[in-house]
């Protein structure tokens, strides 16, 4: 309940660094001035903070002021391009990728490779994983970027605060933690400090890209309240409460996929029966659709599958079309539930789901609205639930997890800037 | 994002008198020196921080130690019996409450009354509901105790921050705003200043009182993140993660009785189809159970009608005690999605639930083993989920809105002591 702490003079001097080094990532090029009202500081209080963090290589001087005059009190502060990275990696059922993120939130680096990894061993896919990490980091290292870290997202549920995949389905991984197979990344043999590794589930990553770089398809900011759904292989989801993730007591929260929708209804891997993933999962809605398997053998890869069926519902085949619809009831009988219990402003469809929006919202708006209305009638605008929760649909599609994932791994840096370095000399704690 | 107001020195200043009073409140009576040790200030640092609550007479000296010497500096620190007191009151179908509790957690007044609340006006309810309050805080005042805030739990729908009832079915109240009707209770004619008045779904309260009293049957302390469902003449849950209630955006997270159980199903009131409360709600189980809407008229007031169902389900009633399995297979169902979802540590059963629990709970925990064991097989032990969260009935019972009322009113207290003071002459910010 305490928090003794967090009131040190050590902590305040971290936690304004981190004001410092937010404020200016996120609204940058600012002048100190500026920086100093953003956070509510002196700007003789926020002056040291500043000179730590340029000679941290964090920040850097972006230039004259427009109003200010010459030299350095006048210029502005810009985050270093040439800092730290953030490394985010995805682990799919049939492909890999790496990318890196710099302070500024571009994409400086990208790399991807198909892979069949659907009931494989982790050895194998983490030693292809290294190969590509590895050629991701030789790439930054010549742009005068060093990794602050790497995290990896997972197609499974991870145990909270540690590198296992608990299970992982369509993997076929139990039990399996990702971090030896990973040290030939996260050690290396210079002898430096090793690199933090994360392991995370893929529609939380997801669900932090939309909260960082999302805002649905209006382009506005994405609220602080959403439950955000993906779908691949399996189909997941996240809560987001106050901008966080709720990740539950042991990591396993946003199990969308076996939230029971039609109780009595088909039998499930899992041992329970009805569960949404028997009704609006990728295998599920292919079957229904009409397509044999050989069909989606034959399109292989990320998004080929659900690029089938999107091509299939516009060119109008009828199977197609209702095996969509009846996806989308079902998305909406689920969500309904999520939405009586967690009331958040929006739900986001992400992940493959986004590129089957047109054919999936219809029917799912219409049984989320009828089953989250609770007083909605007769109530004075703005006090009501009418309709429920705005319903959007992810920019970000397929790419979320892996940028959410490099963007998580830059978080330490934003969090605790002098920390996060990782200079040979410095110890970890 | 930031927080600069909170790492002022008024705000550590504060936060540490909040931590002084906690910590005396939660583990007193304690020395100087056990209360500096238990928050990680120094003794000098408590010092004055003690000096300054036991002014304002919210810690008093308990006496010497039994290490320590004589006098003021050996003595322990105890919270008083005699300073601010948290009211909590309740609007019930069929009944009025109010009680109140002091710094010590101790119930020091409660009054009730049987009224008939259903399809009723707030005007009268919450004139009838003042008197209650004056006798409460009559009775206190002579044992030296002055009322600090005051918490209302109501069967309904609360908007976000504010003290009006969006919507609550069974009282018929809509967009009703009780602080005018309970004005003559909240800013008495002696020209003090105005008692806090907060409005409060029953459920959520029900929760707080589960973190701060409760625990379950076996005794143990509650766990942080829980769902704690209740049922009155609805059925209610409330979310905790963290130890803090989730609220979702407008205030209505928790509405577990609108979670469509059988999509195809009973249409409810609310305009879907197959919401919980259609199968586990009083009305839905006194049918199931074949009682005549005359038997269950014939039983009014708090419990009764429960204590009705118990009671012929104790005598072996077959069709009660079917009615009861079917409500809990329900209820499972709904948890079921609920934990997915969440991953919760525990399902708490409180309220009317509580007493109904042996007829309720086996189906209960059937359907959520079931639906819930994702991963559950061939994990290492702690790592998997096998069989779900644990299932508790709450100890308070029926009793917990009111309790965790009065608990609530009384937080404000423990989060900002000399703030919360409210002699007539400190103005309130």
């Amino acid at each position: 309940m305490t928090a003794a702490g967090g009131d040190t003079q050590h902590g305040i001097r971290r936690r304004n660094l981190a004001r410092v080094l937010r404020a200016v990532a996120g609204h940058g090029p600012l002048s100190r001035a500026a920086v100093a009202a953003r956070i509510g500081l002196t700007r003789a209080g926020v002056a040291p903070l500043v000179d730590e963090l340029l000679r941290a290589g964090l920040l850097v001087e972006a230039g004259r002021t427009a109003t200010g005059g010459r030299g350095r009190p006048g210029s502005e502060l810009a985050v270093s391009d040439r800092g730290p990275a953030g490394i985010g990696a995805e682990i799919g059922v049939d492909h890999l990728a790496v990318c890196a993120v710099d302070l500024r939130g571009r994409v400086r680096a990208r790399v991807a490779a198909d892979a069949a990894n659907r009931h494989s061993a982790p050895g194998p896919v983490l030693r292809q994983l290294s190969a590509l990490l590895a050629e991701v980091t030789a790439e930054i290292a010549a742009e005068g970027l060093r990794p602050a870290g790497l995290t990896v997202a997972v197609p499974g549920l991870v145990a909270r605060g540690t590198t296992t995949v608990v299970h992982a389905p369509n993997l076929g991984w139990r039990a399996a933690d990702l971090a030896p197979g990973l040290a030939g990344a996260t050690a290396p043999g210079g002898g430096g400090p090793a690199l933090p590794l994360t392991v995370e589930n893929e529609a939380n990553l997801g669900a932090l890209a939309e909260l960082r770089l999302g805002g649905g398809d209006g382009g506005s900011a994405p609220p602080p309240d959403f439950v955000h759904v993906s779908a691949e292989a399996g189909i997941g989801a996240a809560v987001v409460v106050d901008s966080q993730l709720l990740r539950g007591a042991r990591g396993f929260a946003g199990e969308l996929g076996h939230v029971p929708v039609y109780p009595d209804g088909v039998p499930c891997d899992c041992g329970g029966r009805g569960c949404l993933e028997q009704y609006a999962g990728e295998p599920a809605v292919l079957r229904a659709g009409g397509l044999t398997p050989g069909q989606a053998a034959a399109h292989p890869g990320p998004g080929a599958r659900i690029g089938l069926l999107a091509r299939r519902a516009a060119d109008g085949d009828a199977a197609v079309v209702r095996a969509l619809h009846e996806a989308g009831a079902a998305l909406g009988v689920a969500l309904a539930g999520a939405v009586n219990l967690l009331d958040p402003q929006a739900v986001v469809l992400g992940g493959a789901l986004a590129g089957l929006a047109p054919w999936v919202l219809p029917s799912l708006e219409g049984e989320l609205a009828l089953r989250t209305a609770v007083a909605g009638d007769g109530l004075p605008p703005g006090a009501g639930r009418g309709g429920g929760p705005r319903v959007t649909v992810s920019r970000l599609g397929a790419d979320g997890p892996l940028l959410g994932a490099a963007h998580a791994a830059l978080q330490a840096v934003l969090d605790d800037p002098l920390h996060s370095r990782t200079p040979a000399h410095s110890p970890r704690n």
